[in-house]
């Protein structure tokens, strides 16, 4: 009796470790009772102030600690901020890995890559399916994305049905797949969603996204109209389904098509080998061959639709690409948005492409891009179809949250049913109610080469210092009976000024830090915190004078 | 006789030593004979690459070379990227200037920051009026831009007229000014115009650019719905129309206006004290009598619209403004467009301040902001009415210079007396022809600190390398006679890994620095650079093996 009564008051958690105020690093955590389940295990871009920092990742430090209750990782879809942390988090939590055939063939290639691909469980799932994973019941259901076989998922929980949307659009004209399965989900929502967690990314984009066919409208005119020229065609490598059309354009025109970029040669690959795409027998050529062919008989298609400076538009665009370059005879399509953040360097590539003679077609006007994610009216068809008791934005920067929490209250959702969370924030809910209770350990870790988190906030202090103002090293060595000096003091200086050039400079900075190792000297000074700072300060304070610039000071005093 | 001929031969010259292939820098050469005269002399912002570097101007080594030819220095408005640089170009070149009241207030507040404001000859001209410089006839033309009082240039020289528009848009309903003198422009078209230099910032924008007035009815709606909040407004310091109209609407609605951020109460008090602002008598109000009032009647205005890290409203956001904080009372209006580079910078900010409760609106639906720029309509009817026989974009990207081209073509002006400089070409030009005659020494110098110039591309790419993996120093003292290590080595590590976590790591550093010396000793190596080079590269390839990084590795041997 005690037992059922304290299972009634059992409450389910729900841990976002990423995804919230920002877009990327996507990792929910679902936990009943002894049960853990995660949804996605996402990576993110470093921002600007992340110097040389490679990848982020969520911080796990939570999941670590209930190692023994997590049943398995299970994937929307395959793109870098949902499957992109995976080579990291497992190799601390090695459990099995769901998701579609075409996810899991992405994440294979990572793991690989990691040489991890032989160490990992994966267990291929499809859309209409249900997995059951300790208490939780999975119910997979066929949505709609920029990336081939995403996933919706209704998770029944012992506490009520959550259903999480993962990344999704509604598109009515999907190209090789079918729109999204809203009957499934108007039948949840008949039959009670305790909770909806849904894609927030376009939530201040009224209407509705653009069809994925209708890019491949623009695409067959831009054919059309493309004459004797080149096509060179940049997107996203997971895009499948666009690379498909063009392939179908291609086909449709006479043309050949070429795979630039090795992500894009990677994703296409698993693609044709999984059965994702349709390829016309002897469509595909190498860039050898396109080279000795006419410039109308052939379609390149590229990564570098971000303006990514190694990818191979962008080497293109500056004549540093071992096979292709931009010219006059190019018409290039940018079949792509740019991301936030990368708008400068995409239009960096689009000058040097245009100065190069070729045609370019970036503008949105084109309708040569259709965005992933749905706008506002998508999203209030699904909080209508799903009639959730309660709500909660996922998958966008605070401002895309909020808009959408606005918009679940139009669609009749009640104010205090709906909550915003922070990344490490715990909603425990059932039907009787939902609050947030607090916080576990949460962030990011920087990856930076085989580094997982030892880059930390000093280390990339120092980084930005020495970025803005460069260094100096002196270097001396001293006697340690008497702290006399033996030798130099030398100076060497990087990123501050050209040496060679400022010798003068370079020689007030000796003398005075000479200067201040004497006066330590003679004040018998031992301490060597403060005789370094002594000379630290004196030469900084020379350096600030005559340039305005703090230089990072090092001061290396060795004692003989 | 021989003379006239000679004469007769020559050309203007126009070069551009900044603002071509790029929004910054502006600065034009005119030459005719044995003078010169300069339209224009800004700065332009650093961009990602240029770290740690303040501001970068045009290398004028083409202007020192010329000195005694230069007749003095036009400006066409206060922006900086059109006067920035004058506080470095008049240290080399002190010739007067010349521009409307406004525009040399704002400038001599920045020579007097530069200590310059006494030695700097500033000669006020006002629209309608004509100057004569050298062989130049300078006639200054009524404009509309985003800062009051600019000017476009009717420069008639010895070859004919050339039109300068400096940067305008057509705005019939300005504010606290009249629409640009379209009757002149088309009475110069009538006459005859030699060459048009347009504006090319909005050219790949269709239609015509938002009069500011209609930002002003915007206003008006915010502050009637604004209710007992308090109004934040964040816009461009200089845009002093806009701040008129802010303070307006607060007029009307019974709030007091604080100005906050140094470069806004700079303007704003320039601006005032010139006459070109309506303020109501005592509606100024300091920031602190501000926070004693009602927030009903309280409007703030404040730099930050770009999200600059610095700015009174990122304070705000992040809650280290002295006076200020945003909180869920406040309706803030970012009353500008993020210039390209600043959206991530932007979105932060408007995050953080939603973050706070309060109601930020920023979507360009809003009305909020009006370009100051002709978009392509406007491009075109400034081209239809002076009926140039050569054509120039100025002032912009490629694209946007190759767009306005491709306007200019469909207005009738011939393919082949259109040009596309960049910056350094020197445009030959009469009315019997145009030609690219090659190109002087132009770029950009890099102002950091006080240093200018001083910053090269060895020293950025140190930057970088700093940026990305931070250092290792690696410090031995040996013995001269016989290359043996007498102490050391040291390592010393910043921005590259959290050193008290990483002593294993600097340890075996330490041995392979170590080893390397030794082996050198053996080998009775004496060239210091030989040495120095097998100690790096023994270190760093441990630290690529362990790491996959590649920090900077200094090697200073001190010899006893």
């Amino acid at each position: 009796m005690a037992k059922k009564s304290k299972k009634k008051a059992e409450k389910l958690k729900i841990i976002p470790l990423g995804g919230m105020h920002e877009i990327g690093k996507n990792l929910t955590v679902f936990e009943y009772g002894e049960d853990i389940i995660i949804v996605d295990c996402g990576m993110a871009f470093p921002d600007d102030e992340m110097l040389g920092i490679d990848v982020v990742i969520p911080d796990v430090s939570y999941l670590v600690k209930n190692i023994e209750k997590i049943r398995g990782i299970v994937l929307t879809h395959g793109h870098e901020d949902h499957i992109g942390a995976l080579p990291y988090f497992l190799r601390d939590i090695n459990v099995p890995v769901f998701g579609t055939k075409l996810t899991l063939g992405i994440v294979k290639n990572k793991l690989n890559e990691h040489g991890m691909g032989k160490t990992t469980e994966l267990m291929t799932v499809s859309a209409g399916e249900k997995l059951e994973l300790g208490c939780f019941t999975i119910e997979f259901i066929r949505s709609n994305h920029s990336i081939p076989d995403p996933l919706m998922l209704a998770i029944t929980t012992p506490a009520g049905t959550v259903i999480h949307t993962g990344d999704f659009k509604i598109d009515p004209t999907p190209i090789q797949s079918e729109m999204i399965d809203l009957a499934r989900l108007g039948e949840l929502g008949k039959k009670g969603v305790l909770l909806l967690m849904s894609d927030s990314t376009n939530a201040c984009r009224p209407g509705i996204s653009m069809s994925e066919s209708r890019v491949g409208d623009s695409f067959e005119n831009i054919f059309k109209n493309a004459g004797e020229k080149r096509i060179i065609v940049a997107t996203f490598s997971s895009n499948v389904h666009r690379i498909q059309q063009i392939i179908d354009a291609a086909a449709r025109h006479g043309r050949k098509v070429a795979i630039s970029g090795r992500s894009m040669v990677n994703i296409t690959n698993v693609s044709m080998e999984l059965g994702y795409m349709d390829v016309p027998e002897g469509i595909i050529i190498d860039i050898d061959s396109a080279n000795r062919m006419p410039d109308s008989k052939v379609v390149i298609v590229t990564t570098g639709s971000q303006g990514e400076p190694m990818s191979a538009l962008y080497r293109m665009a500056f004549s540093d690409h071992k096979k292709l370059e931009a010219g006059p005879n190019d018409l290039i399509v940018i079949s792509a948005s740019p991301i936030p953040g990368n708008e400068k360097m995409v239009s960096r590539v689009v000058n040097a492409l245009m100065r190069s003679g070729a045609e370019v077609m970036y503008e949105a006007l084109n309708d040569i891009h259709a965005s992933g994610h749905a706008c506002q009216e998508e999203q209030k068809i699904i909080l209508a179809l799903t009639k959730p008791q309660f709500f909660m934005p996922v998958h966008g920067e605070y401002l895309h949250l909020k808009k959408h929490a606005s918009l679940a209250k139009a669609v009749g959702v009640a104010q205090e049913n709906i909550f915003i969370l922070e990344n490490g924030n715990m909603l425990e809910i059932n039907e009787d109610g939902a609050k947030i209770n607090g916080k576990v350990q949460s962030g990011r870790v920087l990856v930076d080469g085989l580094g997982v988190g030892d880059v930390s906030g000093v280390v990339l202090r120092d980084r930005k210092h020495l970025a803005q103002d460069g260094l100096i090293v002196i270097v001396a060595t001293i006697d340690s009976s008497d702290n006399s000096i033996i030798a130099g003091p030398e100076v060497v200086s990087r990123g501050f000024v050209y040496m060679r050039e400022a010798e003068d400079l370079m020689e007030h900075v000796r003398m005075t830090a000479k200067q201040a190792l004497t006066i330590c000297a003679e004040k018998n000074m031992t301490e060597w915190n403060a005789i370094k700072s002594t000379v630290k300060s004196a030469v900084s304070d020379l350096l600030y004078t005559k340039t305005k610039r703090s230089p990072m000071i090092l001061t290396v005093i060795t004692e003989i």
